[in-house]
């Protein structure tokens, strides 16, 4: 029997999560892995977390992937996606605060990474242009641009594992009087440096994660007012002097905004803070996932194998309580899968287990249902693999415990700390508070003077 | 004999000279015309004359085609474009100054378009996702994104006219520091609004058009400084107090911008005007036109019949002095050779055609010796066609004419006003300097008290 082949398209999290999967099999002694070719658009590993200065389109004339911005700051504690097989601890050395900066943040995701060996596989500058499937074969046919030749390159594979993020493709709705604002008009997902909007009134539309990030580094960095639109509910925080939220945009009139409530403001910038598309551009219909941004999308058995064509695997497409360890769960169910250790059940029983969870997901009422459903299905995923069991549930238990701090100040959230589910070790404190301190860079922040927190503070 | 299908790629201008060629044909009587469909990516017709608030990716996640701005006027005079079968005085009913902006150009360019007709033809919202050509069947097999739909569309045709433009995909080098500057970086494809750059120091890298005419722009709408880093030679013209240009751009730190003369200077932000790529991500290599922006790009007989596949066919990829009556050319050709009016030569006899017109080109040595080029290649397309004779090396004078004008004073020229080649008419004259209209709409324009030019003034 010839070698299997398997395409990873993107080294993203997603995509370095499987391939650290086969890595550790190899580790372990297997033999006759499958050959794996993984293609990446951009020139480095990381996806959405390389910044880049670019918007949107990059210098290979490709949609920029990256929807980072300048001192962006983690919004949630660093415990609840510190993996099993690598703490901070590790890491770092030491303790460090719980709510990093990107570069940070990346340094630990990516301080795992045998390099060496990673990037054997990869293809960098290579986006996937077309992508078929040979019902008679049953082999792929993957078509790229690698554009550092500037030629495609046209091969076979038996496995697609399509791990291109969801969060690069800018939703971005119409509103009456865009088009003659006087103003800048920009995505999120293009939004690059507070500093640009110093001194401004911007208005943020979208009621997200987005637009609450976004509007408080604004006013961090010196905005003159923030406004946040939001369509159904408003996020309630208790927001500082300068930040206020209202109800949806109705239409805008030269510079000036009007509001459902009736009200209207003037502004300098609107940020279209308006969620991400499910793009897949390189992908024919019969092969295309489409879903919304939910917990369990449809057609998607354990949440990774696509119904119809399960050599077809899809990574990361949950919306994302849990991140990093949650990837880890998938990619190693689905390289037991290929691997031949777990048997994948009959279409109908694929079918019958995709229902039960997405019945399951129609039930949940609250954040922290949610919270438990997503670490469940974590579980779920981890139990017949050899990945190393960690404390899924405890870190959910974070996760409820993030929202309540949230809840209780958005401006100071990030000044708190929390316990290691991994090594029990309690992160230090910022010397400062988060809203005074200015440099995000991996120098400046780790040679802050952290303060190291009693072994009995709450967490 | 089955009808032959024909897939036109875009409806902008080049896409819909060709509807028209064939258009026109079908009100000549011809019967038994191929049919036609017209896949385009935006939502109404028009091209790259389309202008959209939009930047980056569109609301369907396709890269944005226009790279239109507000208060842009034509650079040209629109003497240099008029139709041959529909003059201004047809359109205007009477003078108009010769630089109108975008908005009044649309209109006339449009004006000519019998949108009934047109509409049936053309299918919104229809990105190319992928085209392949069969060798046995000899026909093409497209794939296209019907977003109105949400689904894909996949139809055979025996012509695919690739008519997508190649001023849509951003050129964007890298410069040392451009990750770390601290204000906004965009290319000048997503250069919108010129106010957003009021009383800001402003850097172009770019010595062309764009940098040009962004620079006279912002200039006009009060930035406060307008520095424009040119990498081989400065475009030279006689700035106003408040434009300079320097040598090429070495590297950023900060906010301070490096000169290779080893000046440097503070900048707000920095508008890149480094060219458009070719960029066609939805074909294979075999069929994928990999050229420079120049006047004949190899491999095109006739400068639109792809050379190893004739049955696929470029309008419009030349760098462009000519534009809209070029195009028409190109589209009358085209139609042509699919009628069967006129026979492709055989393969070797086209790659000499090709060559002897490149050779010519290598030749060229000054701007009037490329517009005659240019000219002479479309009484050359035109001759065996039933396109309305016209006098194109008239127009070749007039564009001769510009680049004088433009030299003599490059914050003026558009002052200018020239004569009709097709119905002798004068253009009227603003009633005031360019410099100091700031409104572009059409409304705006149509309603200024144009002054008639007497018969006897200087063209």
């Amino acid at each position: 029997m010839t070698q299997k082949r398997i395409a990873i398209l993107g080294a993203g999290p997603s995509g370095l999560a499987q391939l650290r999967a086969f890595e550790a099999a190899r580790a372990a002694g297997v033999k006759d892995l499958p050959e794996i070719v993984c293609y990446e658009k951009q020139n480095d590993i990381g996806g959405m977390w390389n910044y880049t200065w670019r918007t949107g389109l990059d210098r290979n004339g490709e949609p920029v992937h990256g929807s980072m911005y300048r001192y962006l700051w983690s919004n949630g504690p660093k415990e609840c996606l510190e993996f099993a097989d690598y703490s901070f601890d590790e890491h770092f050395g030491r303790p460090i605060p719980s709510y990093p900066p990107r570069e940070v943040l990346k340094d630990y995701i990516m301080g795992r990474i045998d390099k060496r060996a990673i990037f054997n596989y990869i293809r960098f500058e290579c986006p996937a242009r077309w992508v078929t499937f040979d019902d008679e074969t049953k082999k792929f046919t993957v078509t790229v641009m690698n554009h550092k030749k500037g030629e495609q390159e046209v091969e076979e594979f038996d496995y697609v594992v399509v791990a291109t993020g969801h969060f690069s493709t800018p939703n971005m709705p119409y509103y009456e009087g865009l088009e003659q604002f006087p103003g800048r008009v920009l995505h999120a997902h293009d939004f690059r440096d507070a500093l640009e909007f110093a001194d401004q009134d911007v208005l943020l539309v979208g009621g997200s994660f987005s637009a609450e990030d976004i509007g408080t580094q604004c006013h961090k960095y010196g905005a003159k007012s923030v406004t946040i639109s939001y369509r159904s509910e408003p996020l309630g925080f208790e927001w500082p002097e300068g930040i206020e939220e209202r109800p949806l945009l109705t239409r805008l009139d030269g510079n000036t905004a009007y509001f459902k409530d009736g009200s209207s403001k003037q502004f300098d910038a609107v940020i279209m803070c308006t969620g991400y598309q499910f793009h897949f551009p390189f992908l024919p219909d019969e092969l295309r996932l489409q879903t919304n941004n939910c917990l369990y999308p449809d057609n998607l058995y354990k949440g990774v194998f696509f119904q119809s064509n399960p050599q077809l695997i899809y990574l990361g497409m949950q919306d994302q309580y849990f991140t990093f360890n949650m990837f880890d769960a998938q990619a190693w169910y689905v390289r037991d899968v290929i691997l031949g250790r777990i048997q994948l059940p009959s279409a109908p029983e694929r079918a019958a287990d995709i229902k039960a969870w997405r019945d399951r997901q129609d039930a949940l009422s609250s954040p922290n249902e949610c919270i438990d459903f997503q670490a469940q299905y974590i579980r779920d995923l981890m139990q017949p693999t050899d990945y190393p069991d960690f404390p899924i549930e405890k870190q959910a238990e974070l996760l409820k415990q993030w929202l309540l701090d949230k809840k209780e100040n958005i401006m100071t959230f990030r000044d708190k700390s929390y316990r290691s589910t991994i090594t029990g070790t309690m992160a230090a404190r910022l010397p400062k508070p988060w809203l005074e301190i200015k440099d995000d860079s991996l120098e400046g922040f780790m040679s802050l003077k952290f303060v190291e927190v009693e072994e009995t503070a709450d967490v």
